[in-house]
């Protein structure tokens, strides 16, 4: 049921928060999720909801991993105990869920475009006394191009609208960039400081009242200068105003509310709020696993080495004995493991914070110029960057290494994160190299072959640890070449990419018996030679991959078999279905699919019965 | 030969700039090519040359049409005869034709990125006082989000960089935005105005001196108004300069280039500059055909209707029929057709500004609010909307029509702006329907289902006109189904999509022989009856499109047979090759893939030889 806080006052308002930030604690201490982002939040949600109306107002949460409170509003107060769990909650907002979640979100910096289309239909439909859209985005979102461009068409057009900017003074990682210090330390900034200088000069030829002139001037001046950016694009600002006094905010929403053109609010908020262990720290808190509210110590679960901390392993590696590799984060420091290499070499790794076009395309000038860029990004984000991978990397050919982690299902953020697309929509670049390992071994392999190789190419890893694999150590990777993993005896030929080596593997143990397996280790090149030679000795290729089936492995190899005119060969590709995936728990969410090991040797068998 | 500039003094460079002018007209007037932006920046490419060294500085034109003077200056004089022809000189930047060509540009707003990765490369290597990068863009190109979260680096880590604005108060179509009003109207900047206001309220209550003063400190902010947002991201501002006074830009660019950090140096053109007829024009004179220079007439050489013509009357006679009907360009009205609807229906079409990110996003909440969106946009401009096609479209599964212009082989453009790519990357995405049309007829076809169908959906149409094909009219499009326009006796089956449906037929006609042809109109969804009916009576099957084949139509094709279990289909696909795809004529560019109509009627008759 919702809450209907339209009649209560602050008092009762604050009682609320309170309650709201101890539900959020109990649920994501039991189930993880987003946490300081929610916590700091939660003052300005309720703002929102006292104002404004989500039944009719869009309410658009930028990345909305802070919306959780929007979420307890709004009927969802018992079922947030199934927050992020297989068919429970999102951890995002989302329509189908709840008709006042307006918008999915995970990607960061759209909130401000969706406000744009939003305004643009209420004017068309002649609703601009009933209907306003009421937005909330961190700082961390505001260093995106597509802010930017959002920004650019508000204020020239200045539909009606009210942003909540959330000032934390951090994005994921601490603060990067000039757009973060010019909203966080407005007194500091180089135009505040020019200006200063300046009047000082010119005021030290007159008198007295002069000087108090100017620095009157000067202090009225000071106000204005955190969002003298956005004045200037056009659009009114108002700030900066605490973000967890309700009083202020709410009179502040009121106020624009009334103004029907658009406007920034610019709120100061602690991240963690109401939840002392938590608060004001960086990135230990923003997302979390199971924790115990007590201590803030997590319950770790996976005694298995993550994809990721092997990732760092190998290119702390690499790095020690190459001087010219250097890497880029998009504000995912610690999620890719780059923290521990921008520590080590801080003047060859760098966070350029969430800017992922930006991030490929510097990387292709340090590629030209003789470096080797581990441009580390997630599958998802890495969409972001899509253009630019073909014409500023492909197209000049420089060796950028584009290291994707989080590739195959990401578990409970679900939908907009999972990492399923990249082998689709890289594979059809010109100059592209595609490659995976499926082991700690063969990772570091991976990372050896791509320090050296003089093209681009990307290498896909899972969230996660590997799923285990027994086979005999890996060779070292060389262009194009596969390995095979085991030999077996009739038709069947399992191949593996990636983390699917581990998934063949497994469903082979389960069949009782010895299957060839190839680890097929590049899908661009291809093998051409050893497939063609396994064509002649198997004719049943089952392709093991965590991707999408459209355009992915399994599509390359029907390619490569058209291309032979390689007939008699039948393929069956256990990648995924064209469908998005949900979230929850990546071993439920495999079942969902129908690609546990279990449920593959079922499909092998029952494919090999048909004959 | 290079022409060392480095001894002329004003006069010369003068002339020289006279020179170039007269090279430039000549050739484009003969090539055609990008005619108003190159004359208006000859002065500040020549004063590049002059005070930095393309042999050792990084010089980086966005987008890099505007970069003719430079390919002259750099010895490519005689060469530019055969500008934009086949194996000729490219219109844009290009490393392989010259070292002095830093990188490939062609899409928009890369290079203070590229300039940011130079710069980072500079200072690992240590050549600090040897080298610097040196940008120039356009004020069309800095509404893009790249160039603002390359800025926000920038500001940060203040790299030595020298960045020329070219500021000729235009993109392509007439400015948009509140970043273009910001640079071109300084005086009118709301932020100056409310500073003035409270300025003249403060100072009303003291005497004359205070005025004074008052009145001195606004002149000096005056000054620096149009620069604001640049230092306030801590970025130093030199500027306006008139951008055709030699002395003036050569000076400040010397002044810049001791400053070691970095310098945006605000330059103001005149677009045409030196050729009366194109001087300030708008997007007439920005790309331009073959035209007389005297008379400024263009030679007008395709009598054939243009796709992009079609699309144009093919949607005003929709949105007359239909309200919710919308649109969007990214800053390419004319190119896209939308000039016409943007000024019949001002409230229900815009021009964004170059920012295909936020043109797609802002559409979707659109789509959401009961609105059909047309976002029209270039097939490899889209690729910069990629993450949000997928993530703030096709996962809310809302109405957004993509109409994707330019897809397949552009001609002249060459490299960077081939639309090779669009159906391997939006064939992977759930929710996602790709449909296309191959003549005028289906084209209003298409459009019309495009007008009421409830989902995402991309139409895809070359540029220039469609390839001519005889065939019966084509009936009403319905979703998932093709259309089999001849029946013929015999294994072989052409599929064609669209443009490549003119080319089955054509190939059809030189085989002289009757073929059975099916325009499969959706490559997602497929029409898996039909296909499963025709893999009945013809076992030979050969796939027409205009696009890469890697998860391209005969991809999507295989994977269905593969599904199916029909292994006696054999299918040759004449998609692209895995290769980037140069410049020239389009019938020159396609015999050197060979995908002229004669040439697959032969690879037709070696396929049928073999068997």
């Amino acid at each position: 049921m919702k809450i209907d806080i339209k009649s209560y006052n602050i008092e009762q308002l604050n009682r609320l928060c309170k309650d709201i930030r101890e539900r959020i604690l109990e649920v994501v201490s039991k189930n993880g999720g987003h946490l300081s982002s929610t916590l700091g939040a939660t003052e300005l949600i309720v703002a929102m909801h006292k104002v404004f109306d989500s039944s009719k107002d869009p309410f658009i949460f930028d990345v909305s991993h802070q919306a959780y409170a929007h979420k307890l509003l709004t009927g969802r107060w018992k079922e947030f105990d199934t927050l992020r769990e297989f068919d429970g909650i999102s951890g995002y907002t989302k329509p189908s869920e709840s008709s006042d979640d307006y918008f999915v979100a995970g990607h960061s910096s759209t909130s401000i475009s969706l406000g744009i289309g939003a305004a643009k239909a209420i004017a068309l439909k002649g609703e601009q006394n009933e209907r306003v859209p009421v937005i909330m985005i961190g700082d961390g979102s505001m260093t995106a191009g597509m802010v930017y461009e959002a920004l650019n068409e508000l204020g020239e057009r200045k539909y009606p609208m009210i942003i909540i900017l959330n000032d934390n003074e951090m994005s994921i990682a601490s603060p990067i960039g000039a757009v973060s210090r010019m909203l966080s330390s407005a007194m500091a900034s180089p135009f505040y400081q020019k200006f200063k200088k300046r009047t000082e000069q010119f005021v030290d030829n007159f008198g007295d009242g002069a000087r108090y002139i100017a620095k009157r001037l000067e202090e009225s001046l000071k106000l204005i200068t955190p969002g003298i950016m956005f004045e200037e694009m056009g659009i009114d600002y108002i700030g900066p105003v605490d973000g967890h006094d309700l009083k202020s905010i709410i009179d502040i929403l009121e106020r624009a509310k009334g103004m029907k053109k658009p406007v920034i609010i610019h709120a100061q908020t602690l991240k963690g709020k109401g939840y002392e262990i938590a608060e004001g720290k960086h990135e230990r808190w923003h997302g979390v696993g199971p924790f115990n509210i007590e201590s803030g110590d997590s319950y770790k679960k996976s005694p298995a080495k993550s994809a990721t901390q092997i990732y760092t392993e190998a290119l702390l590696h690499a790095a020690a004995h190459n001087d010219k590799i250097v890497g880029v984060t998009a504000a995912m420091p610690s999620g890719t493991g780059l923290s521990e290499l921008m520590e080590k070499y801080p003047e060859r790794f760098w966070d350029v914070a969430i800017a992922e076009q930006h991030a490929v395309t510097s990387m292709a000038a340090m590629a030209k110029e003789g470096f080797k860029p581990f441009c580390t990004i997630y599958s998802t984000f890495l969409q972001r960057g899509y253009d630019q991978i073909i014409h500023d990397v492909c197209l000049m050919g420089v060796p950028v290494v584009f290291a994707l982690d989080r590739a195959g299902i990401v578990g409970e953020d679900g939908e907009t994160h999972q990492g399923a697309f990249d082998i689709s929509f890289l594979r059809a670049i010109p100059n592209m190299t595609l490659l995976a390992p499926y082991d700690e071994r063969s990772f570091h392999q991976a990372v050896g072959f791509a320090s050296t190789y003089d093209r681009p190419c990307a290498i896909r890893y899972p969230r996660g640890s590997f799923m285990e694999c027994e086979l005999p150590d890996s060779a070292h990777f060389e262009l194009g070449k596969s390995q095979l993993l085991n030999s077996g005896e009739g038709d069947i030929l399992f191949i593996g990419y990636g983390n699917g080596v581990g998934r063949a593997y497994q469903t082979m143990k389960l069949l009782e018996r010895e299957i060839s397996l190839l680890d097929l280790r590049f899908v661009k090149p291809l093998d051409t030679v050893m497939l063609r030679d396994l064509a002649k000795k198997h004719t049943k290729w089952f392709v093991f991959s965590d991707s999408s089936k459209a355009g992915g492995v399994g599509s390359a190899i029907l390619e490569f078999l058209s291309e032979e005119g390689i007939s008699d060969v039948e393929v069956v590709s256990f990648e995924y279905e064209d469908d998005f995936i949900k979230h929850g728990n990546t071993s439920l969410v495999e079942k969902s699919l129908g690609i546990r090991p279990e449920q593959l040797a079922e499909k092998v068998k029952s494919t090999l019965k048909k004959d």
